[in-house]
């Protein structure tokens, strides 16, 4: 059985889930779950309802419209397969983990690619019987290497990027072409330890916890929307190696759930936050 | 600012939230926030709903009658407070715990009295002007026990009872004056290690985590609906006793979180588990 | 029966555990507990030795002396109550948890009394039977502030200052007066949001966790060596003030756990972090 | 620089430490790190102390034996790599993240090969170049198999089997042959949902949290001595399939923690509990 995802966000008004299942209800289609929550702050309102079977978009977007506020923002989907890329470095548990679970069937997506600027990664990779494009940043620029990846995108056309220790940081017209559409994993309790080397900062402060962030890219590095995050405890007889290979336990769960909440279109982004009906 | 929510659970049809949105709409209530929920096992619908301000009961309820199947349960409260009345036997952190949220007005409760069955807490209540009464379990038969408690309950007609680390089991008899309105909290992360001694079972098993479990009391000891349950890690350095201990911080957390779902209409009991809209 | 604890901390040499036990093992005493720990960096040792009974302080300090580096810290201490003076200003969950705990004997102080900026938690205070005193910071400078409060404080000659919710900054004057000494709870998971209103820092980033974390005073705010941290769950339905209620549950175990480690000499501070052995 | 680890377990007596550490100080041996426990109910002695370089491992075994009660456990090890046999039955997850983490070297042991009874598994093992062997079940009484497994053990002479989700029962015969060097990982927080199907137990339950366990293999189904545990929360949305799922993000984390835990020799086993150097 197929289904209908609806996602709606619009400024907060009386009447608006009664006008919205009137749609529904006289397309004589089926609520299977409904999620709404209105930002009393702002007055705005979010709702995401999953309705049994598929109906034509075209018909329920256009009645949909007539109900709602000219700046709604409407966005119908079906639960199928979304398709990603992803861009890796050197490190294996956070890619190694997605390819686990795409092969499994896990995770919503097709995996098309994985790119990385290392080349030590082409093995795990295609082990999984996944393209394996190696995009070295050495020997050319900044604006060089991006066009390069750029180029080799254009060739699978991804909804989603996926950076699994991707270790670089992109450049805002990088950014620019996957807006809210790059998932990148943090090695860090966000905001607490921005930046590189995370674990060496959370060691020479010495926390008793360190933690891992997913988060949607933006122009700010490590600032963008916060999607998931999970922690675990640590102590005095933690070096920062020591820390980093803890670490890796809960940067791939937190990798691999947030992945999978955007890509079952659980995920709002307002005013540089997430709204994640889970 | 009064509002009122609004609890409903019936079998599930098609329309449901959209003819109840519509009641809530035509009377021109405004929606603050609404929770659905489908067991879809059971095909069974959950639904709890904030509204501004306060209308009449009666005609609501009258109007949602009309497009509700007949079996349907419609439970209309303002966010009142509710009145309580506590059992404990010895221990002071979770009476101590809940005397102090209430002292501070973060329980929307009304804590009507405790009742111990052992003497030793009396001037811990009473320095926050609670009444406190003594009824001891010697000497007397349980039913004449329990005759006693609800001889003195009768005074109070509380909506709730909370059982503060109150360390006897009530009989059926009298756990049917309050069906589904007493609230325990058990000493173990159930249903491992249910009856009696949790922290020395759980010691000697030799298990890494202890928990906490707060929950209905129905007939089967341990066995009523589970509200809230929560962890701490442990190792073989901890006794039985260093259980005990360490597990107190997460019982009067457990339970005064518990407690105030409940107080907040936030929990349905459906085939002796809950749904909790948190 | 008494115990005795030992806390030695030196630069690390071969022969050091050897040397130490020879010491006790020649005076005929038993040990209960051992923990060392080497920090590999800074080849630094560390070492808390608990034996059953009391020795003569002086001859134990002189031989343990004899087999030391010069610059070795020893120091001795029974497993008595040390004393404790708490300070806070208007919230009751830091103060009452940790005076619930005082009367039940969880902690192995004497809380000698309670001193607060504002004058709301005389009642609480009283209530368990501490000499309460209200300094405010009103209509006198900050150091005749500080003067009043290390007037009050000479008093009673506190090993340990506790900061339970004390909503003020102390001058690097004050601080000096108890190195060390002054335990503070900060309401968020360090080092993310320093500062003020930390929780409406947390809410705008739209953290998915939030946390809290017990520290040693220093004169670099909220910088001091940590001692513990906990993290509880947060959503997009948690508004600032929601995070801060949430907050509570963990702000007050915490700060209580901190505590009580420090009061069991199981804290070492090398090098603005701690050395916990729990 | 290789190191070498001495496990010593014993009644408890005066002067171990000293003695243990005095033999060690005469053969001019560097301690880099120790750990010492004593059970105080059963007045038994643990201890754990690594040692810099590697010293001839029959004349310290015979050193320690002259100052050691007779009855005294002494197991000396280098930190090599330990042989290690997987068994599976149908699942990637904790396979495929222990083929992972072997392959990244993070894990102290040499992965011989991969046993499971069902045949789905010989892609995902052999792409990380491990031999595979398929061993049916069906066909076959329950001793014929596990004759056929013990022959096919045979060849690797493994140290440590581990069961990756194998989901079958071992005879008591079989188990004999590996005693408490089988390590499984059973997918509930034990001892709840001992047994078959434990999230459909855990569903039915209705808990609010869900855990993972991993256990030494003994005659007792999932009664043997616990590793570790972790746990996730869960609420009503989750079906037990649901829960399945998000139990496996903790179940190969804690097998592959307590493999690690064992494999560095940190855990001894003592009256069916286990206690952890960590």
């Amino acid at each position: 059985m197929s289904n209908q995802i609806v996602l709606i966000d619009c400024p907060d008004a009386k009447g608006l889930v009664y006008n919205i299942t009137k749609v529904i209800f006289d397309l004589g289609l089926n609520i299977i779950s409904n999620h709404e929550y209105v930002d009393l702050n702002s007055k705005y309102f979010f709702m995401r309802t999953v309705l049994e079977g598929n109906h034509p978009e075209k018909e329920l977007n256009n009645k949909l419209r007539t109900i709602l506020p000219e700046e709604a923002n409407i966005r119908l989907s079906s639960l199928r397969k979304k398709s990603v890329v992803i861009l890796a470095t050197k490190e294996t548990h956070c890619l190694g983990d997605l390819l686990l679970r795409n092969s499994d069937g896990e995770l919503p997506c097709d995996v098309k690619a994985v790119i990385c600027n290392h080349n030590s990664l082409k093995g795990l990779t295609e082990s999984f019987k996944i393209q394996y494009h190696h995009i070295p940043a050495e020997g050319c620029s900044r604006k060089e290497h991006e066009q390069n990846i750029l180029a080799c995108l254009e060739e699978y056309k991804p909804e989603y990027l996926v950076l699994a220790k991707y270790m670089r940081i992109f450049t805002p017209n990088f950014i620019r072409q996957y807006p809210y559409r790059i998932i990148n994993i943090h090695h860090s309790f966000l905001p607490a330890f921005i930046g590189a080397s995370p674990y060496k900062q959370a060691f020479e402060r010495g926390v008793k916890i360190i933690g891992s962030t997913s988060h949607f890219v933006t122009d700010n590095l490590d600032e963008g929307p916060i999607i998931v995050q999970d922690v675990i405890p640590v102590n005095h007889t933690f070096t920062a190696a020591g820390m980093a290979q803890a670490g890796r336990d809960i940067e791939k769960n937190v990798l691999a759930k947030s992945l999978k909440l955007v890509l079952e279109n659980r995920v709002f982004i307002f005013k540089d936050k997430t709204i994640v009906f889970d």
